[in-house]
């Protein structure tokens, strides 16, 4: 398989319970389901797709930092770290890569704590409330981001 | 051809400007080319799409009231009356239809008026930063959103 | 049939759809339903009702405009602009007429954008909670407030 | 005389003194003087009413508590516990009765602290600015969602 | 004894404990010591002193009522009431009297929540912090508020 | 029995409907089953335990204020003072009392205006959340309180 | 007449009742007659003026659009919608024009709600507080603002 | 005359043009007038009396810096800087000395920048509200004060 | 030994220096001797009590996912993270846990942003300002909610 | 030459060093060369124009109560002070004299603390964002409400 | 001595009481200590030293335009009106200087108005709470900076 | 060497990258440098230097514990966790070591969630936005510290 992408996926916390966490906010579709379906998406469209779990902000920063080099592009799902975590926002400031912020519920129609995401300034674009179709929209939106930059280029 | 499902576009205002307004945030496309763009898109996976633009708050209202019948699912860009608009909130909240809000900038990154959306609790998604492509995700979310509620089913 | 008093009742954006729309919140009495029987209830108190309706905020304010001469009181449903428009407002203070504003719904108890309205400070009172019959209430309201004038002048 | 309903009507602080006090504010017409009209027109539907008047919080909650039985609605001006009181507040949410709200002024048209009600979430509706006869359309207003209460039922 | 005026002295919560009390705070001077010195200096100025405590909001707004008549002056120190009370300022509002609002403690000093009174807008002035002597400060301002009236009269 | 304390427990407006009131939120338990498995469970510690339940927040503070002699330590849930009562808090803060505070409910995860106490910052700790057994568990926690500060004594 | 600039002045929402809409506020002059003033004021200093009136925010983003090519500069009184339209403010950004916002009454001593313009920071420069003759200094403000860019160009 | 204190009343901004300032709010009374009263008051109590008034918020702190000595007790007036100087609080709590705030009108019936006061914190208490009464209040509180610590010295 | 439950406790940041750590605020017992003391208490009343003890976020969401099975019921102190901490609420409210909140000292009377936990609203109930012996009121009030569950079950 | 009104013009802060203050904000004129512009637009209007610049909060409060006899009108740039000085606002109040405010750079689209004025509502109305021809327009507008208030006089 | 920079110390409101006022704030060391060891500690440094101190807002921005030329940067401490002077500001965002904003205190853990600094945004950095030595650190880091701006020319 | 303090420097999230991540901001030294450079400096005072770098909460809360025993001071940078961590500011207030909070950039003049510090309370004081060089003037003033507290001790 020749691939054009490597394009990495992060899950913020609690995102490795997915399927059995309080499924109707979250579905009952698993992180595994979603990073299968994803790496296949990936691969149709000739980017190699790795995947980062992790319940630690600082674990999360390390992964950023040392994306840097070899990845072509970020689809970060913070979870809870989207409303409280500056240091992930500078992490993904400080790499030079494009990044999607996906979630899977519509953050904007919960509790107002959720509503505001530090990490969104920083990104492309968000995608947010169409479950684990989420990442699929956040990767197709990543691929195109690349192709635009490229006629452009 | 034939057509499954039938989806509604509304463009709310200054949208009929795009492509000379303020490209630095909009980009330089046209509503004229994301629409022939988003048509095809539609065809391609049996969805006639349907377009609708106004600067008029109540003229949204009208469209969203008459749309209840013979439309299937609405992409909607309430522009700047996303931050202002109740009425709007209300109606869609009225009428039976799935909505995704999409948006050209990253609304997120923008002034802290324009990061607040009176319309996304009534929606199931939203999706914005990607240009013009933020449409296209918009409509590829739906159709998905109409194929799981049809497994559902 | 001799009618003494002439007033206009005016709903706002959404009103139309009544009966239809999130009948859980606003009950399934229709516009229509209502207004005859506020036009009924009128008459046996020797007041002739006008009926207005628009989704536009525009609209609303042309109408109240319209109004100064030839009516004698209103009673009003903002709607959702009740929460958004001082031009409404506005239009109200700059007529000379007694106004009286009514709500289907207890706009107290909802979300907290909806507890604040700035038409209530140009207007008489505002009757609120009570479904179709908040309109009732507010003829009445109406009737009594021209015969206390009355008594007054 | 054949009642079919017992109303209790709750009178809160300085309602005792209508008339005498700030009459620009709450007009002319006395407590007692509301209380004899509104008798009248509640036995004229068929309904005895019965009358409360404290400048104490915990009265008025023992009274409310005391009405549960034998009571089939209660109308309650509470005056400035309105801005004040959850402890009203619970005792209304604790009884099992439709309560309808009524201020003589109109809240939401004076100082910002009397623009919020703490009773309001826990009644059917609220009516404001009528002056005495803000009791009058609070009457009626209950007396007919105790119609509508049986026609539903 | 030839009195010209008679003056209210109200003592609002807590008050009837001075002496024992957070004497860090208040004092060590008791309520007792306070009247019967207010009483002396009262009758010095040709004034009669009559005083009231009450823990109850309500008590304190029957007393406030029902000194309409036979009274010239009120000297309030509301307590904890100062902050919370809008049915005593209610009540002073709505009785024809001049009031001087009075505390032990000076208020802006302290807790942020004591800082702001719904008491001083409807009174003639405030005199906070000299302990029991804001006591006699409010009664010299008082007398002289008198003289003032009666020298423009 | 040989008692070595005495316990005050206040039960603050509203709870002595308890069982009846909103059950969903307070459970079905009523004041007086909580009251005598208090009185056992203090007995079997050699605690008297005395018992006082009012709607009004002023005879709340009679009741503290006569308390300060022949009492060892209170348990009081002040109900909806909580969120509303300086003079409450001050009574606490003047009586020379160990006091627990406990709420029947999780008063945190409720409306915002229940999320603040008045009368935390007097107490030594808060106990809420587990229905009628926070009274057992204040009762333990005082009882543990007066032990420690016999050993440091 | 040989006209040198085409000059716009937009009256927004009840600006057409000028002249009898609360005189104590707005005056006594009418929109006709500032309009005549302002034209004959435009045509002295060789510029065509052209006049728009509309209690729609919808009609004056068409306007606005509409104006791009073949006008100079915008003189806009935004009325109501200059506290709470985003729209007109993003028309206002997208057209590449001057424009001056003025306002008859001092908007920055009125009501708290009137004292933000979501217009001002897409304008040259705001003036309130002159009745017509605003729009007179606007004027003369936009026409000195045309002959500094020519100085500078 | 035998003097026991020296007591420095310092006036604050627009306070030398009392009696012609807005005498609405103000009064009739002119500084200069309560300027020798006081001074009479004073030495009936064997106080002598220094007066100052500044418009300048560095002159009224060089002032207070050079009180230090031969000064007992300091009468201030701070006029606006009441709400907006944070220097001059600094220079009273570096003064060694006891600081009464008076104030001409009652700054918490006024506007809501009225309300709070930076001074106050570092004062033994604030009076206003008496015009220029408030000084002799301000003279007479502060003897009172020398007389209690004397007693308790 | 017989044991019915297993029951987590979870010590947050900074539990570990207990007894060290600004004894004035926290008390002199360590983390160790709180354990010892639980795990007894646990013991008489048939629950095993298993400990867990970090100073990072991440690892106490992790202990709270891996606690799912084979654990009744957690007990934490979160410590600093309750007011800052999404993530571990999203752990809590995604495990199937009945879960009591414990604070050694009264949040309540601490540092505003002390004040509030983002934790209470998915536990059961919250006890905070007994010092270490808030984990034995926590297990008390545990077991009982176990036993309640089981007498409803 | 004949002059019929005196008019002055009062600069504050900073402005003396206008042309080489940030000139990206404030322009390249110099508050000399505003000066004699505006001196020769007076003279031109019968109008003498007196100058007064100071960087002292005092000294402009000082000017401002000097000027009340023999000036018939001020225009006021009042720099930083206008968004800090309640003592200036007070002056102003304080003086009997029409008062225009002017501000070289459009305050309303800088900074949030620029965007309040706590001089704008004792003043005639405000004109900013036109460079030193703000002064012009002031100008413009005090002369014409001189004539206004001659044709009503 | 071979002089290369001219640095201005300039010295707020109050701080030439240093040593006196409030010592447990500020230490005991005297303005005229703190002054001799910085200019002793710039000539070691090859730079000479100047001292400004005025109590007085306007006097500081007149010491700050004065010192543009002659002057190669400034150490500030602001005293109380780092919380409250825009004018202080804008005189130093208007000079061309490199400015270091120094306190004794640390700002940060003092009252919540004394957090903020309008002054700081237009320096190079701030520096607080090592008493008269954060003067020393200011110096030190002010000449390092013009090292480094001399390694970069 | 003979060593005296040993002192430990933490760098927070995001500072191992320095030099590469967002020189704007930032600038181009790297931690290495930064760190080599200060060690060299505490050699010359007689100071050992430790460093340590993470980009978790929690290994940082670690780390201050752990140097409670061997250390003299702590030099903490705490990058993002400045604005977001209360539990490194509990680690730090429950080390009894003096701490020193440095900052690369001036947070105060950056986006308003970086103005404030949750540090900053618990430490001797702050200094920020001398790129690397805060670094050392961190050092010399925690130097200074320690002798200043040996010339009291």
């Amino acid at each position: 398989m020749d691939l054009k992408y490597t394009i990495l996926v992060i899950h913020g916390p609690n995102l490795n319970t997915l399927g059995s966490r309080e499924p109707g906010v979250y579905g009952r579709e698993t992180m595994e389901s979603i990073n299968s379906r994803i790496k296949e998406l990936g691969e149709k469209n000739r980017a190699g797709v790795k995947f980062f779990q992790s319940n630690s902000e600082g674990e999360i920063i390390d992964c950023i930092q040392q994306s840097v080099s070899g990845t072509d592009g970020i689809i970060i799902n913070p979870g809870a770290y989207t409303h409280t975590s500056i240091a992930i926002r500078d992490a993904i400031a400080g790499c030079a890569l494009p990044v999607v912020e996906v979630h899977l519920s519509n953050i904007h129609k919960r509790e107002e704590f959720r509503n505001h995401s530090f990490i969104a300034p920083v990104c492309i674009g968000q995608i947010c409330g169409f479950g684990g179709f989420s990442y699929d929209a956040g990767l197709i939106a990543l691929l195109n981001h690349f192709k635009s930059a490229e006629q452009q280029g």
